[in-house]
């Protein structure tokens, strides 16, 4: 398929799906925003309102964020590839940041309250996603943007580092609709059954968290939609060829 | 990428990876029983035990039986297409069956104890899951088992497939992972907190859920492990190839 024909501009279907995605992001973002404010008292840090910093830091940063981030190579095609790996490590590196301080909230809300931290299924995914990718965030500086690893190094990790930032991005979603969960169970259980609004809204949430992740996983992994490779890439991929023996990967 | 090489055996470290998601599977299934038999008094049809039969039957269809079906293409790299479709259509159609009396058993403990049905987060995701994944059922059938669909149109159909495949098997873990959380703050909300065995033990079987998915995941999507492209579809591809325009896909 390498037939070194020019790039084109961006196909129409891709931009119709990356504007739909942030029209999702931006209402999943509202919609967090609505919850908390409208049912939960909204948002303070020196309060016993910090706990709600958790869920809204945590959507923004690992969702919103990040799924932007992983979007930055449909999105500018043209650019150089060096500033576009630099704007994808710089998003994933303000997720983090954002994301860090929506797990201080939990953890320090948690001390005031006097209840533990870690024991449940919301919290053993949450944390794993967010170390792991803390982790994936150095790997990906380290092969990527500092200079040092050589082509076949980088030819090795590139498909680990992209099947483990989508793990990531999906284990990130599922990890909010489990706080999701674990929240209206906490605080609603009674009503939650009889379909009060907070329920339908907070369940809204979840459907809007997945179809965010559908769209930005359709965007990714559609072969016409991905970034024509360079010369440099071309090159790195004969080089790679030799290396692997005799597999015929399919088409 | 099409050297035209003859099928080689299966690379070794896709038996391992594949041997692994079997020990995965069995061991979640495992987890799964001694959750249900060991805390939750065991699974029976007409008894208020009735229940249990739901999470067994979900995590035995929709993680294990449907991530096996979506590996064949994978472990019988050798059989004709049509057998290997075959099995992959009679895998999802037992784990379908299979789902579906778990549904029944959920709408009917609901019934006996007076409780509302699909009021939860968990409800809304896994519904939808399960009727999406019967619709992918027919439309797979439709288009790849039952001859009349045209080479183009299997051509156009088959990504979509692909993509959808493998969303709703994440969409069916992330529906477990809801379930089991709120399965815990429904049955020992007092203790979960405690790190009690039942909370640790469900929440293990949570990780184990992802485990597999992570592992299925990578058979799938690793590249050098696709089922080498037969003759038609070597045709069907080239006959593709003069209907997208101009465009130039990565490598």
């Amino acid at each position: 398929a390498m037939d070194g024909a020019p790039p084109l501009p961006s196909p129409a279907g891709l931009s119709a799906y990356v504007a739909v995605s942030q029209l999702l992001g931006l209402t999943l973002l509202a919609t967090t925003g609505a919850w908390l404010g409208h049912y939960r008292g909204g948002v303070a840090w020196h309060s016993p309102l910090q706990f709600n910093a958790h869920p809204l830091c945590m959507v923004l940063a690992m969702v919103f964020l990040q799924g932007d981030a992983l979007l930055v190579y449909r999105v500018f095609r043209h650019e150089t590839k060096r500033s576009t790996k630099a704007l994808h490590a710089l998003l994933h590196g303000l997720a983090l940041v954002i994301a860090l301080v929506g797990i201080i909230a939990v953890f320090k809300s948690h001390r005031t309250k006097g209840i533990p931290d870690m024991y449940s299924l919301h919290s053993w995914c949450g944390m794993a996603t967010f170390v792991l990718y803390l982790l994936q965030w150095f790997l990906g500086c380290g092969f990527f943007l500092f200079p040092g690893a050589s082509f076949s190094l980088r030819g090795w990790y590139k498909p680990q580092h992209i099947f483990f930032g989508i793990t990531l991005f999906i284990l990130s979603i599922t990890s909010c609709l489990l706080g999701i969960t674990e929240m209206l169970l906490f605080k609603i259980s009674d009503s939650y059954s009889h379909f009060v609004p907070e329920g339908i809204l907070a369940n809204t949430l979840g459907v809007l968290l997945v179809a965010f992740g559908l769209v930005v996983g359709y965007v990714l992994t559609r072969e016409e939609w991905k970034r024509p490779p360079l010369a440099e890439e071309l090159a790195l991929s004969m080089d790679f060829k030799t290396l692997t023996e005799g597999e015929s990967p399919g088409g």
